[in-house]
């Protein structure tokens, strides 16, 4: 893990997956993986033969103690980080980008954040408990980990429980670009503009698979209807490309309600396209 | 059921499924119901707040006399729609459609009908039999229940055993528009054309899911390829908001072609959307 | 099989399954074909009324040698060919369009081709082998089957191993259409493009079921995220009306990837529009 | 189907499924029963060599009208066996084994019965019907034609809407063998019984297959737990060598709920059992 | 659920899932049970007409803390044991034992076991917890909830991290019968032994889904190989009848490793033979 | 790989799968062995303390080309036996077992053979071809690989092609112990005479899936009915400790026929087992 001359790869699997379905994700994704080969020919990117990579194995979390889980994910990744890895992890469910980014910005100081999801993620609380999948961004804003301004939210929908559900997003200063407003529609320009607010300041990049249409993705636990497609997934994550990505995750697949396998396949793609996108990636 | 002092909404399973592959279908769309919340950002409409919203629970129908369960279902709309309530009906196959019609027309007169789907449901009779779920809207022309220069057809396509299988639809003064003429475009320039041709009489809108793709919707017995998106049903959903809709039904659903049970979430939304495009239902 | 008076057409079997996963395929589409019609209302097309159509059952090949299978696939497509008929084939692995096209070429010298598929298939070996189905167009060049003015990859996308990976087939003159440059696009200005280059000369057609994106054709053995919808094959095969297309194919259906048999159903769609674009078909 | 010098077999595709889950089951064995081949070696029964067998196809039934299905089902099987063919026939509901016998009995008289099955499908009515799959037996007994001193049924169990489910059963002299007195032993003895009772006299035999536990036949439409074993199945239907066997039915597969095919591979073998058992049928 | 003259009946969801893959368990078990009629003929158990039964719906349990649910289960079983019900829970996983045992043993002192598992589940901590679904039974004997001397543990089997895995149950007196010793064999004269063992004291039944075969149950999360079988199971059940239950749980029935739906049928009947297996259940 | 001073053990995946179905059987049996714990409390058997155990991976065959596979397999097995291994096989198709004999017979001659499988394998040809998954054994004989006079095979069942199917086998000198001398018996007895048949002399294990019952094993290519249980196949294996096995396979896994993963699971404890059973394994 150490590294004096560059950047090291990491494919972490935080497995946080105490409220659960998630919890083969990682195991199905890291088999999907062995399909893909190791020159992106869209965008020229030789990850391979710019970075250090490899796969740094699980976390060890605590399955039957989300408190605990989170304070082992924090520990871990920071060492990841000291080490200067630019880590990529594979989920597991979202809680776990909340510890994450406690090591993030323990390093970098807060940061950017480019959020693909069909939920916000930023609830205070459910059943009373204020650490689970539904409020990791709001943790965040509260510990100042993020730099609010230079957070967008991309692929949001749903019915929802209040009024005005992207309120306390937009207050924070976020950009929630609706999955209605994505339809039909290349997001080329939309991340032309996402590269001239994050600019070359650090951004992480936290990616749900829900995000996508449930057609492309079945294999997640709160799949929401009329979604992103790959092409729009690869069109975001390709257009990172030059900006100062000091992290990734992909988050929320599970395998068990996805028999074709394709969920894990997608999830093995986008990881590799993130991959692709980081900095010091030189190309053909 | 009783009412007042305005509409009440009725979820309704009747359930009518002789020819039976959708027999499950309201049970899993019920099911899935329980991921949805009450209020609907896109729209800003806040139907549990405007409506009194019940489920009826099933129509208790015979599974072995298609006839009896027609006869049975148009006693309880009558009933239901007496007592000034404005049905939302899961099936069930599309054959249900035409005994609810025959109680819509016996309160409100020939109805317009928003008719979406796969295929026109015109046939004369199969089998010999002039009732099933192919037949329902040449019953209903025949016994004048519809208002035929209100009827519009979305998303008919696939292969016909006739050399124009439009003839009888369009010479009754139904608009048919063809799935292909809704590929890869936004539908609500067409919806601003529809809502001009309804105008402010009672409409009622029958959704079959296999308008739909089946990578969309795979839970259902006669799927077409090269169907809807989800983007465009909730665009036609949506864009019939400020009509003076009498009913609504999704038939079709059928879970066992459909591990995933997306295809049942597919329907709840729907119905969600139906439920908020209902006239009297205030928006934030 | 005989035919003195016009074309005979031919869905056969293939069947040259030997590194297996789609040995399943034609058994399924078969069976999804009962739910098709015989009368095309999109193009007009009655292609029953036209040709003479039969199934010409499977090719009997050997199962544990894919070198004597290949063999066999180019006899028995020999004397089709030679009794004037027009096959469209059922695979099998891709494989098989490697003898099905040198049967071609012995009767129509070199042929023109378009070619829909993820992967290239003009590797040169794997294993050691020169046969297998990511190698048959590299043979067809080197045996001179092929008019490589006259070839039209699209739908082409994935990771490669090489920094070049559409060099080989660029060279040779073919033109590579990748599936990103098809995204979220109308592909009928494409085909215009294709029947100019085409012209009058004889052109076959081998369709590669992972064209298509995952979510709607799951069944089969190396799917790639991101590919055309079903409405762009439609397209691109309709826009091969007026064209001498001698052969057809679809290739790399493996009903075990999808449980829903909707891969199957969408293959024997593409089948009957095959056959609808052929020379000879009569329109309404 | 014509026989002048002895019996022919007919594998027969009744598919009367009304009440429908049942429908593809027909479609499903067929296909498996390319697993089977010609020769019995557990009973040394050659039937392909000692009698004529062909697949007569399916009757065309009515989908959507129940009693008009029982009708062309009756006249279809008073041809079949007026020609002096023995039925083997594959269902298919269980509704289809009243006309069956009622063609049965026009020829023979009163038949005896062995009946396998979960059920005992001798109610008297259900929403007011008196003909769908839970009454054949009842219809069978008022129209005398059954012989029921010659009746027995094996494997019947399960929790019941009456004090004493098996009365009616019992009072008109039938057998019946419970599941628990079958659990953990061999039914060779039985069948020595069975034997004795049945005769020299005409015997039909209706398998139900969901007669098995479910873990061997999850594909059909009522399971009950703790049911028989394929190897009591066929210590069944092997133990009815040298009976005087008219016909016999399989019934009640339904292949979607069964994702693996092997309720439909169990059904094939049965089915093969029961043509090998059949009278004239010649052993090595 | 206030019963001032007998028996009331609890069909409970504890539904506390936290390690989670059971989490559907009892929505599914809800809805397979419509399948089960009201009279049991095997026993004669009558028990609707000799109990007051309800579904009192499930216990709010918090899916993100482990302890705190079981804090909630136990104050929500104080009030339901208070009010003089039997509860019979449905799981959820094997971790509710423990707080259903402590409201138990609160109100009956210790209390007997009949524990059905492949698993003894006396484990003493993993992962640093002393709480999950491993070790309920460990904190039961820590706390003097059991009467050690009356624990039959029935269907053990599987490799062992330990050198004697179950020294530490026989250590505390309780009787553990190996699945292997139950292989191919009635269960009729063990549990003729347990009721001698249990006399007329208050025991409670605790059965794991697990203890099935995965054959007959493989929707759940730990399976083993070589376990019971459903007659089996009916034969333990029935053989409690007569004594004094106080309590019974099904747990770990988890729907998305079974797609057939028939592992929560299979609890849904033993659910039922429990119900009829409780005290005051009278017969025909 | 080297060892000195004892065994060593080797988790092999020889991955012939030309013929391919199971070709993602060592993938899944391996991710299902973490199930696994280090000791067998049945037997007492402590491997991981006994012996040296390591996963060699996987022998890199050519898809392609049968011969060229048994090729490989057949020279690398000759160096793990030289190196004085017990090689334990993951298949793969049941051909793999003839390379190896090759490799096992050049170090120990003619050895003795357990073959549990519903087939006997030895079949002359198929396609003209003398090497594919049905003729291994014959193979095995023709070179002289085997001790005629100690080769027994359990579970042989299912319809045939010949009127005495086991005529061959009989006639080198096997014993062929049908299926149905199994069913519902205790294979103690069984065991304890081919422990004297076999001696102290060298015998392999070679255990296809199939021969258990496909309730328990539904993931393989040909499943026959009425096959043995988990239960029968623990006997024989445990039944062969203190025989000299100079090494095993489990062959015919087939994972996409099994959604529920459970046939690796049950493929992942056979194997443990025969470890367990290996020559110098000490017990507790």
């Amino acid at each position: 893990m150490e590294s004096s001359h560059g950047n090291c790869f990491n494919v972490f699997d935080a497995n946080s997956n105490i409220c659960v379905t998630s919890g083969f994700g990682p195991r199905r994704i890291r088999e999907e993986s062995v399909m893909l080969r190791t020159v992106n020919p869209s965008t020229g990117a030789l990850p391979f033969q710019s970075l250090m990579v490899a796969d740094l194995g699980d976390v060890n979390v605590n399955l039957y103690n989300l408190q605990d889980s989170c304070r082992r994910i924090q520990e871990a990744y920071e060492k990841i980080v000291a080490a200067g890895c630019i880590p990529l992890t594979l989920g597991g469910d979202h809680t776990i980008t909340y510890p994450i980014l406690q090591a993030m910005a323990k390093k970098h100081g807060p940061v950017g954040l480019l959020h693909v999801d069909a939920h916000t993620d930023t609830a205070d609380k459910a059943l009373g408990e204020k650490l689970y999948h539904g409020t990791p961004f709001r943790r965040c804003v509260e510990e100042g980990l993020l730099d609010c301004k230079r957070v967008v939210q991309i692929g949001i929908r749903g019915s929802s429980m209040t009024l005005d559900p992207y309120r306390y997003n937009r207050s924070q200063g976020f950009r929630v670009v609706l999955a209605e407003d994505c339809w039909m529609k290349s997001l080329v320009p939309l991340m032309g503009e996402v590269r001239q607010q994050m600019g070359g300041k650090p951004i992480y990049i936290s990616f749900d698979i829900d995000a996508l249409d449930p057609a492309y993705a079945p294999g997640t636990g709160t799949p929401e209807i009329a979604g992103l497609t790959p092409s729009q997934a690869l069109e975001i994550i390709r257009g990172c490309q030059g900006l100062n990505v000091v992290g990734c995750d992909l988050v929320e697949v599970s395998p068990p309600y996805d028999l074709s396998g394709n969920t894990a396949l997608l999830a093995a793609n986008l990881l590799f396209e993130m991959l692709c996108a980081l900095p010091k990636v030189t190309t053909v």
